[in-house]
């Protein structure tokens, strides 16, 4: 580890809470990284819509602690940074859309037509372009990696792709979604309605104003769908699954499977027969699926090494770049 | 993936369950890796302890199956298969010895030091050389890959090493041997008598004539070595480890904490403060590591990701192959 550390610069589109957290490990890790991988991260452009930073000698603290107050950035558009600051991977971390993938979808296509890796946590051109991205990845000869897009922290795409590589997939089952677990959890627990702890859960910052594409299943099924599509190699989009949320769910239904020996959790279920499903499930007691408060879970049933379960902390913004952090490590490793 | 896929020559060395179970893996998926990965993987040779098999163009079905009913082997040693027979990846599966790592050490070396890389599930060589043998690897530009020697198919070494590459571990806490968990769980709930749950494991394969290894400990400990110099960079032994097993365990204690909302497991536990632990300790029924059965299971503590568990099926033959077989695809990819 004598040699002097190679320099990966990347740049971060979109710095709300996630790009942020990027920013952040990079800071606290830089040191670590260098010595454990012989990687130096160098973060070269910064761009959102309070406006764009380069530099391509990597940001200073001080640049980028500017941005965040709104001081003045750079005469220069996002896709301009992508485009033509010289660096190796994009970082994608704008809000996910699910009807248009944008503005995630061009940052990405930009990216890689100019020759850059991308690593991203937007859900919304995985789930909508599938195909079209890994094709276009493939062509330049780029990796595209997204293990932040499901379950933040908890490690899941990689794990199947790479560490159960010679295993065939026959389904992957699971909790996809901190906020519904949440809900369901203190509903059981506390014997509350619905409306009750959807309440409380966004006083605490758990659930969104707008809880809809948490709570009516549509996040959950959004990953469904990348699992989809980059662990069983579907060409799948949101109409493809049949989704169910949680909102008729009453405190009554909770104590009767309770009673019963069962949970109710919001589980998103694809299977290598093309079925695609979310929906509340009883999960028996003493299943590993059985996790609580805002926990992350998916079940991997394989064909040699049988039922793999991992857990993790499905949200956060630390979490969501640690995720992004291994991710841009791991292309050059 | 039109292009004539990659060939891949591995020996077998150690020709009993798991060896067995790694032939029986590449005979059913061969044409899927071929598909999926571009290899095409051949045995060229198999050793054990009835003598030696080899054919530089990949050994027949008919040829294996001769070999396991003890037909007439090669005038070849073990070792002059591993230096003399053309090949890239030697897996390692003879029993482990903690004692003197033999003869799985001498085959690693051997492998090594004749170009070869090395996948094992072998503990014993890596628990008492792993420095030694990670340097030689390193000096010979060879990789060597063991996730099977730690809680079977359920990947733990290489999730940490390389999907959680830009955390820093904290600690790692699990249960890493399936015939304690099966021993304690039955006990909890049937409420029978250690002796009495010991014979029926016996019985029905899950425990050994003599369990020492396992109900002492020593197993548990040996893979939290193996943990400890993998993950943490230390160059610990087992008698770095402090070990209790769980043959001491009541009913008694099992209901009174199944009265508190415990139950015991056998945990082993390393963190970075160098601190490595196997003994009896009390589980909240509510906490991931709480798993029945033969299962394992492992929490690591991250400083970015929190917590991430991984539960899975420690032992078999098949989920060992199935270690073995994404171990020797990833040296390709």
């Amino acid at each position: 580890m004598k040699t002097k550390p190679k320099t990966v610069r990347i740049s971060i589109i979109g710095f709300g809470n996630v790009g942020g957290g990027v920013a952040e490990v990079i800071r606290r890790k830089r040191a670590e990284i260098a010595r454990k991988h012989g990687m130096d991260i160098k973060i070269v452009g910064i761009a959102d819509l309070r406006g764009v930073i380069v530099n391509e000698n990597g940001l200073s603290e001080d640049a980028i602690m500017k941005l965040k107050r709104g001081g003045k950035p750079e005469d220069m558009t996002t896709l301009e940074v992508i485009k033509e600051i010289e660096h190796e991977v994009m970082v994608e971390a704008t809000p996910t859309n699910v009807e248009t993938g944008e503005p995630g979808l061009t940052h990405i296509i930009t990216a890689l037509e100019s020759d850059k890796h991308v690593v991203t946590s937007n859900k919304g051109p995985l789930a909508l372009e599938y195909r079209r991205l890994m094709e276009l990845a493939a062509k330049r000869d780029k990796e595209i990696r997204f293990e932040a897009s499901v379950g933040g922290a908890m490690p899941i795409i990689s794990l199947i792709r790479e560490n159960l590589a010679g295993n065939g997939i026959i389904s992957i089952k699971g909790i996809l979604n901190g906020t519904c677990n949440y809900i369901l959890t203190r509903m059981a627990e506390e014997e509350l309605p619905y409306e009750h702890v959807l309440k409380e859960a966004q006083e605490i910052g758990i659930a969104e104003t707008d809880p809809s594409k948490d709570v009516e299943g549509i996040d959950t099924a959004v990953k469904l769908v990348i699992l989809a599509n980059s662990v069983f190699g579907m060409n799948a989009t949101y109409e493809d699954v049949e989704v169910t949320g949680i909102t008729e769910i009453t405190p009554d239904a909770l104590k009767l499977a309770n009673d019963a020996g069962y949970m109710i959790k919001l589980i998103g279920e694809v299977d290598r027969e093309g079925c695609l499903k979310v929906a509340p499930r009883l999960v028996p007691k003493e299943d590993p699926l059985n996790v609580g408060g805002t926990l992350n879970v998916a079940t991997i049933k394989t064909d040699l090494a049988g039922d793999i379960t991992v857990i993790g902390k499905g949200a956060g913004p630390i979490e969501a770049a640690s995720a992004i952090l291994s991710d841009i490590i791991r292309i050059y490793s």
